[in-house]
Parts: structure tokens; sequence; C-alpha cells
């Protein structure tokens, strides 16, 4: 039971994003809980070929590794931190790590199908990283944009950085949620 | 998106339980991800004619209702509050309203989902119950007996309002568990 009770650590990892309220900054934990919520929710948004129930594991799964390399927020560093060489080398060392508190197969399993998740390829993964791109979006709209002040994001950083990866998986729901953005970026 | 913006209050319902290392209570939003993660690791623990994936649906959803009713602990006034009439009612009233605000087909899904996970009859509901109670009865043999401190809970009351219900769904895990439990207990 290594790996359950290692997991719990995910609870302490902190966002960039607060919950709504703006009472504190949501963890890694409750995050990926809000992610497979989402994918229940916006399954009529998924593509063809796309399995809900794959998705919903996969974004469980997910954020585990930042547990040994903390979260990387899409907008830090001027948008360059994230995904980049280092980031990506300390991740698979944790996943090394944590996947290995499991027993063989299911170790095994489980590290494919995050694997898959960062490779963002199958329908599968391009679906659920839309849904991981487009959350905090959602929830910045919701609660008056805290992480684009933060960061002093601009329409088109949004669009390059975040609406790009959204369209890919759920082209709709991106159209839907700029024509949001447009009031609070003022365009 | 009503449903989804509303969903996160879900992160500021607090349990009985703390995190492992005692640094603050858990929400009920994190430890929906983790019984989540409990069902996917322990697949090989279900009955026959268990589906995982209609598990963890179950599991990500069941905790919403506390987002109006808030957690009431199993062993809060000597395990009496936990399914009382009262609560249960309130409990209803809740699904009406938060589930209603997803469009009527999906939120007649998510509702029946939560029906039967609260009737816990049919072979998913009775895993995913168990796995429910037996989470907190994890973390606490992993993290040093916290709640079962609070409450001055016995072998034999952790045995009726808990080990009772585990073992409706996954018989082998409560006897590894119930094995481990017995140092806390000094039986
Ligand atoms: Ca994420």
């Amino acid at each position: 039971m290594a790996f359950l009770d290692e997991a719990d650590r995910l609870k302490s990892v902190l966002r960039a994003t607060t919950l709504c309220d703006g009472s504190r900054p949501e963890n890694s934990g409750e995050h990926s809980w809000h992610l497979a919520l989402y994918a229940m929710v916006l399954a009529d948004q998924a593509g063809p070929g796309v399995s809900i129930d794959r998705v919903v594991r996969m974004l469980i799964l997910h954020d585990l590794v930042e547990i040994d390399v903390g979260d990387v927020p899409i907008h830090s560093a001027n948008g360059q931190a994230h995904g980049s060489a280092e980031v990506v080398a300390k991740e698979r060392a944790a996943a090394d790590r944590i996947f290995g508190l499991l027993p063989g197969d299911l170790g095994a399993e489980f590290r494919a199908l995050w694997e898959e998740f960062e490779a963002a390829e199958t329908p599968d993964a391009v679906f659920a990283k839309s849904l991981d791109r487009v959350q905090p979006v959602m929830q910045n709209l919701a609660c008056g944009g805290g992480t684009w002040r933060t960061y002093g994001v601009t329409a088109e950083q949004l669009e390059s950085r975040v609406g790009v990866k959204v369209a890919r998986g759920t082209p709709g729901l991106w159209d839907w949620v700029r024509e949001r953005t447009r009031s609070y970026f003022g365009s």
C-alpha cells in the first residue's frame, strides 16, 4: 500500500490557481478530482474514438509525478518552464520512483497511461490534455481571472499557450470559452 | 458549466481525517480523488461482476452532496449521526439541487449513480462503499491513528461501524487491514 500512502502527498502540491473563492491555492490532488469530473461532464465534447473511462483514469494519475517535481505553471517563466527538457527529465525520474512503488504489472500499466497522457498523441490523451488546459481557464472565468492577473497574461498568450492545445481535443469547447474570455481581455 | 463551477466548493468541505503529515484536515474533493486511485489500485480485491470504471465514476461523484450538507464523520455522535434520517433527507435535497445544475439526461445519469452508491446493493456500489470506508482506516494506519484518538474509538466499534461494511465488498482486504490495526488497539 506504499503507493496509496505516497499518493497522499499530492494533496500538498500547490498550483498557481486558487479555489474559486480565492481562499487558498488549489492543490494537485483536488485538481485531479475536478478534472475527472470535467471528463464525465464534457464527454459530449470528445472526438470520435475517445474512451471517457480511460480519460478519467489518465487524469486521476496525470499529476502524481508532481509529488517529486512540483507543479510547473503554464504561464510561469514567460511560458518557457513548462515542458522544458529539464522538467521532463525530472518528471520521468519521478515516474520511475512513484509507479515503481506498485506491483510490476500495475506499475507498468499506470506508467504507460501516464506516458500516453504526456505524449498527447492518442485521441484519449489529446482530450485529457485539453481538459487539463481548459480547467484553469474556466476556473479563471468563473472566479475573476486570478492567474492571468498574476502572470500578466495577454489574450494572444492565452491563445498560443493554451487555446491551440485545448482546441486540438475540444474545438467546440474552446470556441465557447474564447468567446467568454473576450470580456476579461477587453477584446 | 454551473455544475463544474459549483463542484469547486467540495474542496472546502473538511473531513475528520487529516493529511498523513497531520498538517491540515483532508477535504472531500481530494478525498474523492484518492478513492478513485484506491479503486484503480485495489481492482483485484473487487468481487465478480464489478466494473472498476463505474466504481471510479461513482467515487468521483459520491461526496458532491456534502457541498450543502458537510461531511458526517462515521465515528461522530457515538456513531449515530451517519446515515440518520435527518442527514439522508438533507442529502437528497442537496442531490436535487446539485445534479439539477446539469442538463437533464446527464443530471439523471449522475443522480442514478449517486443513488446506486448510497443504496450499496449492486456489486459496484458495495465495492465503492468498501473503499470509502477502508480509506480512512488505511490513512489512520499509515499516519498514526488520528481519528481513532479524536473519537476514542475501540477495536469493537471499528469492527461494527467499519469492518463489517468493508468486508462486504473486499473481505480479503479487511482481513489484511484488521491484522494491522491490532498493534494500534493493542489486541
Ligand atoms: Ca494538471
